[in-house]
């Protein structure tokens, strides 16, 4: 049984103590001891102790791409950049790309992240390795080619032996890229599936202005209302992005229990759209999470800054300086991220998983202290973070990872030679 | 003579060495060697040698008012919880508060930073104490009062001496607040008075659509126009926020060869306002500086996040990926600000200030290095500053601050006390 004990940290506005046993917190308190000579002891003096925020949305291995063809139209950009470079990629760049993900994802505090790539199995090593939790999508992308279809619809089944081998940290979902990627076959496949399986089902929706207009031309109605029509939607969807959604369509998300995740970096960056409609959806109690989508379109992975950007950006083009609030925000980027993979996370309470950080409340962007939350949403980023513990494990401490080194040596490399090898 | 050398760093795109003698950079090259015994030797390998950023408009001593009042409708901010504090506020908060600001900026790779608050001579004592480069702003505020027209004008000649007794790197410049609260003749004054003594102007321009609504009811015009009719501008001009223009306005500005600072964050957060014109003040030549504003209204003062917040928030309102791009905000937030306070630094080049950062290359979300501009514009933070010089001398080696603790427990005593003293 693994324990630590990290003594006199602001923790709900007091000086408390938190015990962690195995991968739960086990107790809050003041005056707690240790349960055992083993007992990892930390000094909490000075520090804050806050959840693990949960990356909603990316693509880890992405980091490889990291800067290569920015500021440039979203088809050149596609066509003649990341698409030639990704038939390149074997399993090992994507083993490679995550390792740097995670990494960078735990050194600004995300404990937990939802990711869509190819080949999960080569992430997921990543994700064995450096300790964080992830839920891994195998992403659907049949085109209509029944053949593709069948062959992602074996996949799952695959996925689904080989994920039940792996530690409870590690999960699956099937990921359906999009309805102009996958047949409505499949996507109501993907709803029996997650279904019968107990899985997320992960997919990005009304991204664009372009991907509405095309689904009306397609299949006569916009792409809520047609993924209601061929009985795709169920509590288990999370959806990325979802920035071009109508009234009624909100309503039908409600309904159906979905979540949706906003990337409010990438939306910017792509010129996608910038106004994700946060108050609407929490008026009809939709879920909403904080994702900060690959490094191609965001180019980190920092949440902190994804939860500054969603609340800037929510309050500017509505000119309501009141709307998108921190604590909201917080709430999004934490608990409803963990709740969206059925997790019992993202809160610092006895009982849920141990998968949280210490903040540097003596980092000069955290002082002073008037309201944590709001210097946590506003003024945050991967600087304040000085150790991250996710499962019962420090995977970080005192801004320290065990192997950082090495996995940046082998980032840069594979970065390079993958380009290399496009020619 | 001081000299600093830093071995094998990546400058320009090669691996270089870079001498400081003093306080300019003095040479860039292969092999270089110390001038003397005395010459500090920082090894550059994994490292780059970038320009330190200018913070084109901060009011940096408001650091103690970091996440009180967020959320808040404008007037309720204003009026129950920044007002009344400020009220209260002595020289001594001003120093405490600005010292914070600095060691915030130092840390974050800002190495000048334009100014604007009440009582510049206490931010004085901080930028001195720290190191850091600053000019700072003397408010005019007369609101139609004479007599606090006429003690504005002595004091802009009594600045003129204390300043002139202070270190080059610590100038000042005549500020006055804005259009709305600074009398017509005053704001002519400011003019007369900075081309007399060679000095910026700094004033709060077209920040919310009120403010140009007021404008044209009690003036028959729009800020420019007005600030025109009544020979207020000059090239001297530094216009903050800027973001209500229209496009005979940005002719009139182009003309008179003013300078204008875009501070993404706090537009957002206060919703003043998203379209900042920066693709239509490029074509016309108009100087664009990036800034942070004061930490009531953008809660840190990274410069790394205010760029990335620029060229996002500029490429999604015109949905253009292409626009804002990164090698043009990264100018912005270093030669453009450098030069609009009449400096010759923001550029890596010999003869220029020693005023710039070593970048670490092995952060995170630094690698891979595709594109340096790239990633400093979009995935820049303080957490990849890892050494920062102004005018020669090292503020920060390695991230240690000397001193940095005394100012954190000052500015966390002090916040305390002055939110107690107002009751």
């Amino acid at each position: 049984m693994s324990s630590i004990l990290i003594k006199e940290s602001l923790i709900g506005g007091a000086t408390q103590d938190l015990l962690i046993v195995d991968n739960r917190i086990d107790k809050i308190g003041t005056d707690l001891l240790p349960i055992d000579e083993e007992t990892i002891i930390l000094d909490g003096r000075d520090k804050a102790v806050v959840p693990g925020l949960c990356n909603g949305h990316t693509h880890c291995a992405m980091t490889l791409f990291r800067g290569y063809g920015d500021d440039l139209p979203l088809q050149t950009w596609l066509e003649d950049y990341i698409w030639p470079v990704e038939a390149h990629m074997t399993e090992e760049d994507i083993y490679v790309g995550a390792l740097l993900g995670c990494v960078e994802m735990i050194q600004s505090g995300t404990t937990c992240f939802l990711d869509m790539y190819t080949a999960p199995e080569a992430t997921a090593r990543a994700v064995l390795e450096t300790g964080i939790r992830a839920n891994l999508s195998y992403t659907l992308f049949d085109r209509g080619d029944a053949e593709r279809a069948q062959l992602d619809r074996d996949n799952c089944y695959r996925y689904e032996q080989l994920f039940a081998k792996l530690p409870e940290r590690i999960c699956w979902s099937v990921g359906p890229h999009a309805i102009y990627t996958v047949s409505g076959d499949q996507l109501h496949f993907a709803k029996e599936f997650a279904e019968e399986h107990e899985i997320p089902i992960h997919l990005h929706l009304s991204e664009t202005e372009r991907e509405v207009k095309d689904c009306i031309a397609e299949h006569g109605t916009t792409p809520v209302r047609y993924l209601e029509q061929i009985d795709a939607l169920s509590p288990r969807c999370i959806m990325a992005h979802s920035l071009w959604l109508d009234d009624e369509e909100l309503d039908i998300l409600a309904r159906h229990g979905c979540t949706l995740v906003h990337n409010p970096a990438s939306n910017m960056k792509l010129a996608s759209g910038g106004r994700f409609r946060y108050e609407e959806m929490k008026e009809r109690g939709i879920p909403v999470a904080i994702g900060t989508d690959g490094c191609s379109s965001s180019n980190d992975l920092d949440m902190y800054i994804a939860m500054r950007m969603a609340s800037l950006l929510g309050k500017v083009w509505r000119y309501d300086p009141t709307a998108v609030c921190a604590p909201d925000i917080y709430r999004s980027a934490t608990e409803v991220g963990y709740a969206m993979l059925g997790l019992k996370g993202g809160r610092i309470e006895e009982g849920y998983l141990a998968d949280l950080c210490l903040i540097d409340l003596k980092a000069p962007s955290m002082v002073p202290c008037h309201n944590l939350t709001s210097n946590l949403v506003y003024a945050g980023s991967s600087t304040i973070v000085s150790t991250t513990i996710v499962d019962g494990a420090i995977l970080m401490r005192d801004r320290e990872i065990v192997g950082m080194e090495r996995i940046i040596e082998m980032a840069r490399r594979t970065a390079h030679d993958l380009l290399h090898r496009k020619g």
